[in-house]
Formats: structure tokens, C-alpha cells, sequence
């Protein structure tokens, strides 16, 4: 129960098993051909999805480094450590970066963004980068509305991090108007890590053209080439490919819509039996991520507890990460997740804070507040 | 019978398919110090071996980002296509290349090199970039002869792309002096592909604190960083993880000088077989890597015999890459081959030469040569 890896179907384990094949061949292009497709699909895009061998962090830096120049100013959206993240690739690569920050624990301020872009009479903004679900806070962030503000502005691109938002929740990048799309094998696609994900609407491909950026391997020019050949620029994670498709199949049979709702259903069920336990959400109301719910509970070590859970009903649960270790732990309810996996996980930190003597409510009022959302 | 995607023992695919685990669990530590020392037995190096999620291409980029600065002359050797791409790399990161040419199937002349670093009296020349085994051709360049005119030189570093050479013949880098030494997942070490690895020098490492090229994803002090905490900067391809320390297992219980001998006979049978059978080598005499034999057949369409043996037995060769398409074909004998599929593949290529009329010698010839060498 953590956000990534996030569980995989023994399906998608046995398809990944398969001896690997060349991947200049016929087969494997048909694979590349058929995952395309998918992908196009759960992007909700007519857009090439690239496929990069790298982490969702290889991705996101392909489409900063593929859409901007030395110098240009982007707006980085900062609440947490992959929003911080995203401000560190840009200043790696000499971007002019404005942070527009908010707490950890607070969605950012479409305003803030509306205001700055709204501001910028010269059109100097290049881009707006940000992360959808902030994996570290559990908080998701209004990249629609803020996605609206940055097509107003009429230049500047729209960069996000959907690493952990992308196969949870909605995120239509072609009526949303988003530029660059980033995500990862290991979260909602329900595979193991080890491929990354990036798609560029067209206003995006025609800054790549003026980007003058150094890269080679993340040179997404290539992989668009190789592309609409059915191919791959560099030898390809084949395994991770037989993977893919396997899982977008099953992603396919459930449907988009059952797949939001059934995260919606988990996140629902998440924070009720977190609250009726007592423990505070650490998002704020109404902004917590359907992939994973952040718990502060006061005057408990987080990671005690954490690790109780594990040692007592082997369930890991993810830390607090930076300044939030020991204050926050984490239920991921990612990707391959039922609702008897939220059930349990409720249960088993409501039984161990019990156990612990921790326990300060009804026992039994957290598994049955998740089980009232699960109905 | 390609030189990569190679096999993978049914073992590795077995340790690949496992449910993943978390990367930051104290179990994934404990596989990651177990795969670190598994690594440095391969390189025979005390140095630790940096592993990225990406092809061979993003290890070699990372080599030369990470040690050089924009505007830094570099010598590259070129002798095929894996050549060109470091020449393009150089190139787009801004070094000042001086390319060290030779003719496809040549190997690159030590000697030019020699002149290059003695003449460079001023200490310019930071690094020399080249490929040890070079996959298109089939030819091993003399990286150890090489390697030590660069140590004489004082200051330039050896960056070698070992991706096809590492684990098939031998390659000591520390006794070598070698810098930078950068390999694949998909090629000696019988695993699919998506990791690459990276081994840097106390040299390399002291360029890497003057190297001001930009890098995130690739930025490999935070790869060194981590390994000493047994850990990876970015979410790891875990399951690939798995496979590495199944297949390194195995290539311990081998041990390097019977994994040379193996790769050395089979080039010897691959090698007897096809000039028995009256087909060139494209590789010069006596330059011809333990990995990969290409072959040259005059007068016979390359990729019509590569297409036959594949429909008439199921066994893929490799065709020639760019102007060599159609006039070359290549047999990778590289990772987990045995004697059989050797003897394998030359039987099936005579075989199918005899079928389409156009075997030139005495049937059976090219088999009998192949199984003299494999006794």
C-alpha cells in the first residue's frame, strides 16, 4: 500500500516473464504499435504517449529540457518534493524559474497562477510546471483550472507531473489544453517501475523546435521519429513493453470511468476510516489525492506506527518523506487496488494503534466509516 | 542469435517475475549491497557500479556529461555506429570533438591516438571516447592499448563504451586505467534490457566535481550519493533488479575466465564456420569481438539469408545497420549461448545457403569447422 511500485496482476507479472525478442522486429513492432494505441487511450490525446526507459523523473525532465531554451522564464509550482523537484531540473538546466509555492499539505493557488500569467503583458513565461498529485503530501492540485489560466496567457506551455494522477483520476490532456504530460510505469498503469511516459501536444513540438537545450537521450525529436515507425530510438525495456501492454488490456477492459471511480471510492474510504479513527488528514479538505491519502496523527510517531503495521500484518505503508518523516505516514491506493486492500489497510492500522494502546476512539469505528464508502 | 535483446536463462526470467517490492525497503538495500559487490566482481574494479534505469546510450551519455565541460576537446574514436553516436553526443553537449576515423570493419589505430595525446603538449585533450566492442561491425577495438596511452598522456580520460565487450571478454578496468567504463543490461548479462551501468575512476570522479554540462536525471553524483546507502535516487526498475542479481549469480557460479573462454571459443566456431562455408568476414582478420560475428556474404542479398533462416528455423540473426543493410548479417554470441546454439546457427545459415542454391562449398563444411573449434 504505498505509491509506488504500486501491486501488479499476476497477468501482467506472467506477460513480463516472456523471454524478451528483438526489437527491431516484426513482433515487437506490433507490440509498439498496439501499446501506442492504449496509450493514446488512457491519455485521452491523438498525440504520440513517447516510451522512455527511466524513471517518471526521466520523463518529466524530457519535457522541460524538449520545450525550452537557456534563460527562458517558466513558473514552477512548489508544494511539496516533486514540485521542489521540478523547480531543481529547472534551475539544472539554467532556467529562469519563479516558484509559486504553497504549504505541504496545501493544493496551490490557481489565482496565484492566474495573477502572474495575467501579469505577464510581455509574454515571458515559457512555461508553467507543476505536479498534479503531489505523491509526498497526498494533495492534489487544480491542474485544470491552472491549465485554463496558462492558455489564456496564449504562450506559455502547460508542463505536469501526472505521475501519480494518470490512470486514477481524469486527465484529458487534449480538452484540457495540457502541453506536456508525464507519468510512470509504476503507479497507475499497475506494471513495475523502469518505464516513463511523456506526451506533447503540438504548440509543445513546435517549442521543441526552438528549444536549444543540450540532451541526446531524453531528445524526444528521435523517439517521435522512431515513433510513427513503430519503434524506439535506443533499445527499449522489451520485458517492460510485454508488461504494458498487458496491463493497459486490463485497464481497457475496466474502463476509464470505473477506474476513476473506483480510486475516488478508495480515497473516500481512506480519509473515513482515517477520521473516525481519530488521525488527521494531512492534505487539506476536499483536496486529498485519489491515489494516496497522507496521515499526521497527532502525538504518535508515524513511523512507529508504520512500521507496527508492517511487522504485525505485513502491510507497508510509505513514510513521510524530507522534514515529514516520523509525522506523516501513507496509504497508497494506487493502481492495482480493491476495495478489500483499503478494507484492510484500514483495519490493520485501526487493530495496531489497539494493539499499541494508541487506539483513543471506538474500536471497529475506522473499518466501518471505509466500509460505508465502500458500499 | 542478436547481440542484444540476448537470451535469458528461464532462472532470470523467474527472479524477474516476481510481485515487486518497495525500493525503499530494507530488503530492496539488501539486493541493491548484494548486486553493488556482484557488480564491482564484473568490472573488476573497487569502484562502485552506478546503475541507471535506460539503455546503454543513457550510461555512455551520462559518462560524458558528467566528467566534461562545454568546449572541452575530446578524441573520438569512430569505427562504426555506435562511434558515431558518442561523436553526435560530443557534439550536442557542445565538447569540441576530434574524430579518430577508421573503416567500418577496421579497428581504430592505436597509434593515431598515440600521435594525438603526444602531441597535445598543452594538455587539451580531456577525454578519449571509445568503443571496445563495436556491435555493428563486429570489431574489438584495442581499448587496453589504447588506455594506456591515454594514462601516459596525464590528464585526458578513457570513457569506453563496454556494452557489448563487458562480460565477454575481459575487461579490468581498474588495472586498465580506465575511466569511464558504461554497459547495458541486455547484452553479457543475460538479463532483458532497461538498466545500464556506469563505473567512474577517483579521476572521473574528481572531473565530475569540475564538469558544468546541465544533468538531472542523468547527474550521477546523486547515483553516488545513494549507492553508498544502497539505495538509487530515482524509483529503480526493481524488477529488473531482481533479474540482475539472479543473472550476476550465475556468471559467479561461471566465473570470468570460463565466461571468456565460452564467448572466445564461440567466435572461433562462428568464425570458422562462415569461412568455411566461403562467406567474408566483415571484421578484419584477427579484430573480431567475442560478442558478435558479422558476416559479409558477396554476391548473396544478407537480409534475404537473415529472413530465410528465421522462416526455415525460427533463429534471428541480426542485419547490418544503415549502409551495411542487405550486405551484412550478424550472429551474436554473446551472454547466455552455449556451444549447441552456436553449432546451432551455423548449421541453420548452411543449411538455408543450401536450400536457396546457393551454398558454394562442400554441405556440411561450415558445421564441421564450427564443431573442430567447439571440441
Amino acid at each position: 500500500m504505498i505509491p509506488g511500485p504500486t501491486p501488479v496482476p499476476e497477468t501482467v507479472l506472467k506477460a513480463m516473464g516472456r523471454h524478451p525478442i528483438g526489437h527491431r522486429s516484426g513482433p515487437f513492432q506490433a507490440l509498439v504499435r498496439h501499446t501506442s494505441e492504449q496509450l493514446r487511450w488512457l491519455h485521452q490525446t491523438s498525440q504520440d504517449v513517447l516510451v522512455i526507459t527511466g524513471s517518471g523523473t526521466a520523463a518529466m525532465e524530457a519535457g522541460i529540457i524538449n520545450t525550452l531554451s537557456r534563460g527562458d522564464k517558466v513558473l514552477c509550482g512548489d508544494n511539496g518534493k516533486f514540485g521542489e523537484r521540478w523547480v531543481k531540473v529547472s534551475k539544472a538546466f539554467g532556467l529562469d524559474v519563479e516558484v509559486v509555492k504553497a504549504e505541504w499539505g496545501q493544493p496551490l493557488d490557481p489565482e496565484a497562477f492566474r495573477k502572474a500569467l495575467e501579469a505577464d503583458v510581455e509574454k515571458k513565461i515559457r512555461a508553467v510546471i507543476l505536479t498534479h498529485s503531489e505523491t509526498s503530501t497526498g494533495v492534489m492540485n487544480d491542474l485544470e483550472t491552472i491549465s485554463k489560466y496558462v492558455n489564456n496567457h496564449g504562450t506559455a506551455l502547460t508542463i505536469a507531473d501526472c505521475v501519480t494522477s494518470l490512470g486514477a483520476c481524469n486527465v484529458p490532456m487534449d480538452s484540457w489544453g495540457l502541453d506536456v504530460v508525464a507519468s510512470g510505469s509504476q503507479k497507475g498503469y499497475m506494471m513495475p517501475p523502469g518505464l516513463s511516459f511523456v506526451a506533447m501536444s503540438e504548440r509543445a513540438w513546435q517549442a521543441y523546435e526552438r528549444s536549444d537545450l543540450p540532451k541526446f537521450y531524453l531528445d524526444l525529436g528521435p523517439y517521435r521519429k522512431t515513433a510513427i515507425k513503430d519503434s524506439n530510438p535506443f533499445t527499449p525495456a522489451v520485458n517492460l513493453y510485454f508488461a504494458l501492454e498487458s496491463a493497459l488490456e486490463m485497464m481497457q477492459a475496466e474502463g476509464l470511468e470505473a477506474i476513476f471511480a473506483r480510486h475516488s471510492r478508495h480515497r473516500a474510504a481512506a480519509q473515513a476510516g482515517m477520521k473516525a479513527i481519530g488521525l488527521a488528514l494531512y492534505a487539506a479538505e476536499g483536496h486529498g489525492s485519489p491515489a494516496i491519502t497522507a496521515v499526521a496523527p497527532e502525538g504518535i510517531d508515524a513511523e512507529q506506527l508504520r512500521k507496527a503495521v508492517q511487522a504485525k500484518f505485513d502491510i507497508l505503508l510509505a513514510g513521510g518523506q524530507d522534514h515529514l518523516k516520523g509525522k506523516v505516514f501513507r496509504i497508497g491506493h494506487l493502481g492495482f487496488v480493491c476495495d478489500r486492500d483499503v478494507l484492510t489497510a484500514v483495519s490493520a492500522i485501526e487493530a495496531t494503534l489497539q494493539s499499541l494502546g494508541l487506539h483513543q476512539g471506538e474500536i471497529g469505528a475506522g473499518m466501518a466509516a471505509a466500509a460505508r464508502e465502500l458500499n
